[in-house]
């Protein structure tokens, strides 16, 4: 197309890919994203140097790519919870980002259409895994293990749409630690409350609370309310929506769009709309309703177990017994739960900074019988920590703070105030890298040494060896402090020990 | 199917799936897959509890879980390249796993058909990264960047056929270190050489060296050759493959698939087959037919002075300049090297330790201009580390050397040898927890002493506290070292202060 002009090929091809593509392929912030299109089209051919089209070169929909500065936070948060699971004694695992469609479907309810199916390029029909606990029990299954604690650090894909702003990707990190295997009742359950508790103390998100219920009872409590067996899942669905919309929009929904009797609806809104402690929990157990599902008094039982341990590892005040606590997925079994930091007053004021649930788990006790052709069963019970929301909350508070983050942890720079000493600055940084000591220089033959003393500043490096005509003659070095602005001069020779020295002492 | 017996619905289901689908999605290992799942359908009538049938339950094709022993070989490994690029002053960065896919395309000569792509399943064309050279490159364009030393560790995905037993996946992990921006000639290109050297060194693999060459020496010298311009592409693919096969093979593939004129391609042969040191370099300065291509004479002249800066970093016995490397990646544009392990006699004899390159990279000087509409340039000189490879070595090793390896970091264990001191139990590992100290406990009520002494040998977990009837009711505790079996007495209240003191200790 040499009619065109000075546009490059490469983007007249993938101006016109744009535009014979369905709009919601292209379009992520324009509104009318044809006629920007076809505007840039246009304009490109007077602006030869136009500011480069957005809508070209993006990530894809619903992920991000992380800076240096993010890297560092993230980094941060990470270290912690990592060795949190690490003190309990866990240990890590990998597993592939894809797995075999067919071990996924079927284990996440009302998700299947949320996952990433990998194209079929012949071969083996594949997805990106949607969360670490379905990898984890096959995992188990397929290596006929009975027992494992183990965390797992990694991403997974979810095509949701993404509300870019409240921290929601599709592309996100998660951590989980999970205890598999047979054992005495809610004794790991409770230890998984308490990392939960650990970290987001740790992490000093502010105050936050976790709720818990338990599937059995959700199950029990549907039961006697008079809920068809056949809805109790997608009643469950509508219920764990309730932290995001009214008990009338959620009844809304259980009534209209699924076909529960609207007394049958009210009868399950006066159990969801309690919350409490213990004493609800024994407060229920007095139910005469509940009283009539053995379910019931099962997923009961295991909480009034579970409070007193928490209580024992003196986290109980932290615990919210809620009923209309649900849980999405499709697998758990038993005890649920999610933690959730209340927004403070200033946050609610601030929308954007209202993350919702940051940590959630539960324990699934038929997952893995059902990698199992014998459904040989492994119980097993977990959380994961949702990152990407934590992540959020901790860079808008670095935000405010000012806080300024190194991204490089160089130590020592190399620098020269004179000409022709590259092959000499070449030697003592060599020699500083074989010490282990983190070091720079200016990949210039002659830099200038106020351009070498600004890239120290700008880049916090607490510590310059200079060498220049009058060093060399004398086998010296100076040693700047760059924030002092103090010098030495040291022994050439010295010069490995004397930073090591000057580096252990701050 | 109520009259099929025993078997697990879903199993049925399952293998019914499997027999419908063609055969090559299914069998990986088996010869015979047709029969051999018709005979698990057959069998499975008859043993209901059959081994489970492991065309079922697998990871794709290609990939692999990596167990806690082989995570805590890959995070040591992992820690030391990470630790190396941040001695050299790089800022970390992540970009998704998947990218547009018009990103990925006409990026990688030959290799588009490796992708793996994205179901398109409404919405953007997306596929799995396949390096993490060109989503940096992306990266660097959208935001404008100029300059940037960055490392990334991360999975990337190709769809080669996978020859497991040389460490080579379809999904594996790739450490690489790259410098954008306008330096003076090869300073940053010796660094990125220096690395190499320093991680290869550091995991004390053996012997090492490294092959460079240069892109606009290959195409000067096809120039002079004579092959035609448009075939220089596919003749340096076919060149690349000279470590894995003869020049006899290689001319073959040259002369009788890509239509080379043997007269050239022997011409070619006189050059692919040298390969020296700094003494090469200047001798092919001095070659009649190279001295006729400026393209090539700009090779030779950087790498002169590559060796040059080389020499000073006291790594130049460590290159090998060889005429006969290409590398694959169509994006490269100057200097280009590739690490070696030559086999050792031994491992010469055992052919699965041969692991050829585990390392490789180079300078590509126009990628991100592919990415900017302006054609905005940033030169770039990277390298990437095969953690794969270098990962099947370690683990030989650590095998061959008979190694413990330690998959917890568990410094406790708090046990009891009498019933009813589970409460006692959880109040004491909160304790420890809260302060820090990594610690376990078993998951019973009454757990047997027996057991518990022996999971501490089991997990090598050092210390142990021990509370029962008598201790509670004097208000101490017992710590016992697990490997010396002494026994001390200590008062409840400095259990966290004397734990500390004996952690520091050892």
């Amino acid at each position: 197309m040499p009619h065109l002009g000075p546009l490059h090929r490469g983007v007249w091809a993938a101006l016109l890919r744009q535009l014979l593509r369905p709009p919601r392929a292209v379009c992520i912030r324009a509104v009318g994203c044809h006629s920007q299109v076809a505007e840039a089209v246009l304009t490109s051919q007077v602006k030869t140097h136009q500011e480069k089209p957005n809508f070209i070169i993006k990530v894809p929909k619903g992920t991000r790519d992380l800076s240096p500065q993010q890297m560092v936070v993230r980094e941060k948060i990470l270290d912690k919870i990592i060795s949190c699971f690490k003190r309990h004694g866990a240990q890590a695992l990998d597993t592939p980002a894809f797995e075999l469609t067919e071990m996924l479907t079927e284990k996440y309810e009302d998700s299947c259409g949320l996952m990433y199916d990998l194209k079929d390029q012949g071969g083996e029909l594949l997805s990106l895994r949607y969360d670490l606990t379905v990898p984890f029990a096959r995992y188990l299954a397929m290596n006929k293990l009975k027992k494992m604690k183990r965390y797992q650090v990694g991403k997974v894909w979810r095509r949701e749409s993404p509300a870019v702003v409240q921290g929601r990707y599709r592309e996100f990190c998660q951590c989980d630690f999970d205890i598999a295997g047979e054992f005495d009742p809610m004794i790991p359950d409770a230890e998984c409350l308490k990392i939960v508790c650990e970290i987001l103390s740790g992490l000093q998100l502010g105050d936050f609370f976790i709720k818990v219920n338990d599937r059995r009872l959700v199950d029990g409590m549907f039961a006697v309310c008079g809920v068809p067996e056949s809805k109790f899942r997608t009643i469950c669905s509508s219920m764990d929506k309730l932290d995001k919309m009214s008990w009338e929009d959620v009844k809304h929904e259980m009534v209209a769009k699924k076909g529960l009797a609207p007394e049958v609806a009210d009868r399950v809104g006066d159990f969801v709309q309690c919350h409490g402690g213990l004493s609800l929990v024994e407060e229920m157990f007095q139910d005469p309703r509940l009283s009539q599902s053995p379910l019931a008094l099962q997923g009961l039982g295991d909480l009034k177990l579970l409070f007193e341990y928490l209580t024992l590892f003196g986290i109980a005040e932290k615990i919210s017994f809620d009923l209309s606590l649900a849980r999405g997925l499709d697998y758990y079994t038993g005890v649920i739960y999610e933690a959730v930091l209340p927004p403070s007053p200033a946050q609610a004021a601030k929308e954007t900074l209202n993350v919702g649930s940051v940590a959630a788990g539960g324990r699934y006790d038929r997952l893995v019988a059902q990698f199992d052709p014998n459904g040989h069963n492994v119980p097993c019970v977990g959380l994961s920590i949702g990152v990407e929301r934590i992540f959020h909350l901790v860079e808008q508070k670095m935000k405010l703070s000012g806080e300024r983050i190194r991204t490089t942890e160089t130590q020592v720079f190399v620098a020269t105030p004179q000409k022709n000493f590259l092959g000499e600055r070449l030697k003592l940084i060599a020699e500083l890298w074989d010490a282990g000591i983190k070091a720079e220089m200016l990949y210039k033959n002659n830099p200038k040494l106020l351009t070498q003393l600004h890239y120290c500043e700008k880049a916090d490096i607490p510590l310059m060896v200079i060498i220049g005509e009058q060093e060399q003659s004398e086998g010296v070095l100076k040693l700047r402090s760059v924030a002092s602005r103090e010098e030495v001069t040291i022994n050439r020779e010295n010069l490995v020990a004397e930073i090591q020295k000057r580096l252990s002492e701050c």
